[in-house]
């Protein structure tokens, strides 16, 4: 079934054209039905004059119900007072189905209505700007990864044990009586990938049974791992600032529309460039009690913490060498001071928090070993992974970059339930 | 850390380089070492002459054990008998970690002992060719649906019920007593996706707790699903051919040298160029039967039938029109027969059976909910998907495509196993 696309209208200005989407809104004026249409990669408008064509069909487009679907064939002209900019002067159409009274109307609906009809709400504009820029962000994403020579090593979703822990662990039914885990990060994977091609990522859904209702928390969500062989934390902390800049860029290039419907001020975006501020995990918890904030050395941050620090800085912040004590066991010792950790989180501008969590890792398995001990982590499920320091152990590192929260950050939306198509929380696994 | 990547090693020769690499291989002979080393861009031979590097670091090269980490310092020279096509000549190295004694030797082991080992196995040359092989067919698919102006749209991982029948569903214990499935398709979800976008698409991993141990059957596998409104089977139908030509094109294009360590010949593939030939169900039993197969009409292939099917043409064979009663409940009846479902399988080539199963989907809520019914499919579940024929319903259609099973095709590996990095089955989720 051939048509034009609405997002392509600029090509056919004075051609004929078929349009094949759903009524978006509709206004009548006497002798004429100003027909807003939608057909996934745009808006636009179309006339149908009483008179040029069939009465019938004039009648019938004037009593159309929102989201009915509808192919319009038409000539297309410039108007810039039309939403997208071109109308179409209507020369015939066909009523493909006339839609029940739809659920979603102009008049404000509360969240969860909307979370409930999510499937339908997807339609409405701001999700579907949301989702084009969560589309660009991926893209970008992807990109980055496979100029920069990374290959694509998908982590399994099925693990056999936790990765950080096990409080926070989906638990599934396998075969006879066996049990899996779902993935709660696809690190120690990427480990053994980046030992075999020097550089891999792996990009798919991580779980987190958290009993969370912030307005930061999935219980599923998308996320992107690179790991290098041969890299220290400067160079994880290089490739995060680099992947962020090029992250932004590319929205900014890509949809200045969507951007628009979603009235995002693009001048916190458009200053986000290298480098980015470095600010080490002593110095930030001064800048914390500088700050009239009252933070003790050896504690984690918190979102009124991470606030605060963000907010220093109009692009993102990197804290650098938290205490060992409050990162995973894999994480390498500071050799400057044994109490930290070379680890790293960056810190999205505006308060939008952390979206980057990585580090070197400790390459020694004596160390390793004597960790996972002191965790309380069950030493059987990591034989493999000790392996990867039995058999050329080199520095290495990495990190995590999640996807909807990077989205949510960019587009400026309060909650990451609507920076994913379906969000899975606490209580929501439908639609 | 700053090294020459051996896949860059073309543009600086004459010039001295960094290597960050392992020890893949070493022959001593006299005065000379020759080290094959891998980076995980390729492997280049190092040679180290005796008088030429210090005296204690030949002595240690010359008993440096298998998968040990080196920094090799040296000059690149063009060499077309060396693997890679260079050589480097050793100035200076650096023992990283020496390896303790590899478990994979190049003597030939059993695939169990392999998978168990995979976290190591991906170093050698077959895995790491297969998953590159895979790396390009991932971003073949996505380019060639981004630039068609499809978006990406993730369905979810927790579903609250099963889009074919709950026989082969993962169970997860969600909050509080509830149960979540975990996903077999996300088609439902890119029909909603269809009705905001116009052309979207899921890409994800997909899960089916078949106790199957066929060579075709993962627990775990990836999935691609394309959904378009205002489309019907022969779209859908010409849109996996064009997609299947750009993979097989692409990674003939990028994977020259992966497909040579893989011995795959690659003629079949130069072969694959629209049009397939498209086969009606009814001829396909026909020529079953015409061919010594004893096949009764009405039911489905099995993998003899389609490895007959598949054989008769050196390009992909479209089957279509399945019977209705063998597909899936939002399968449309072919007006032609209403027994018939507008369905197509796409068979791979060289007997390498099924990679895309899609169709165009029944538009009318009344025929939908009585199938919901007749397969004993809980309506509660489905009242959102009948929202998509409620407002706006259009023809629409799509398919799904197993990435490892096309990667399988692709590089002549009889097994799906081999071509993801962490394989899944009925009895490994280990490593």
């Amino acid at each position: 079934m051939n048509g034009t696309r609405i997002a392509d209208l600029g090509d056919h200005v004075g051609d004929e054209v078929t349009i094949l989407g759903w009524l978006y809104n509709r206004r009548s004026k006497g002798k004429l039905h100003f027909l807003i249409l939608r057909d996934g990669s745009g808006l636009c408008q179309a006339v149908a004059f009483k008179g040029k064509v069939d009465d019938d069909l004039f009648e019938s487009l004037g009593r159309l119900s929102q989201e009915s679907s509808v192919i319009v064939r038409g000539t297309v002209k410039r108007d810039d007072r039309a939403p997208g900019g071109f109308e179409i002067g209507v020369i015939d159409a066909t009523v493909v189905h006339e839609a029940e009274e739809y659920p979603i109307a102009k008049q404000a609906h509360g969240t969860d209505f909307l979370l409930t009809n999510r499937h339908l709400w997807l339609r409405s504009r701001r999700p579907y700007a949301t989702l084009r820029v969560r589309h660009t962000v991926i893209r970008a994403i992807r990109d980055f990864f496979d100029d920069r020579g990374f290959t694509l090593v998908d982590a399994p979703v099925f693990t056999p044990s936790a990765c950080e822990g096990t409080t926070t662990l989906f638990e599934v039914d396998y075969f006879d009586d066996e049990k899996a885990y779902l993935t709660q990060s696809g690190q120690l994977y990427m480990e053994a990938a980046a030992m075999a091609f020097g550089k891999a990522y792996c990009f798919g859904p991580t779980f987190r049974a958290e009993k969370s209702k912030t307005r930061r928390h999935l219980t599923e969500f998308w996320m992107v791992e690179p790991e290098i062989a041969y890299a220290d934390l400067d160079d994880v902390i290089a490739l995060g600032e680099e992947m962020l800049c090029e992250i932004v860029a590319r929205v900014l290039d890509k949809n200045a529309e969507e951007l628009e419907i979603l009235e995002r001020d693009t001048a916190p975006l458009e200053a986000i460039r290298a480098p980015f501020p470095r600010v080490h995990y002593d110095d930030a918890v001064r800048a914390l009690n500088d700050g009239g904030i009252e933070f003790e050395w050896g504690g984690d941050f918190g979102a009124p913490d991470e606030d605060f620090l963000s907010r220093q800085s109009d692009r993102p912040t990197i804290v650098h060498r938290f205490p060992a004590a409050i990162k995973a066991f894999y994480m390498k010792r500071d050799p400057e001071d044994e109490r930290l950790s070379m680890s790293v989180d960056f810190l999205a501008p505006e308060g939008y928090g952390e979206i980057i969590g990585g580090g070197q890792r400790a390459e020694d398995l004596g160390y390793l070993q004597e960790q996972i001990v002191k965790h309380g982590l069950p030493e059987e499920a990591f034989k493999w992974y000790f392996d990867l320091r039995r058999y050329g152990s080199v520095p290495h590192g990495g990190f995590g970059l999640g996807v909807e929260r990077t989205v949510a950050w960019i587009c400026g939306t309060e909650h990451v339930r609507e920076c994913i198509p379906f969000p899975r929380m606490l209580y929501r696994i439908y639609p």
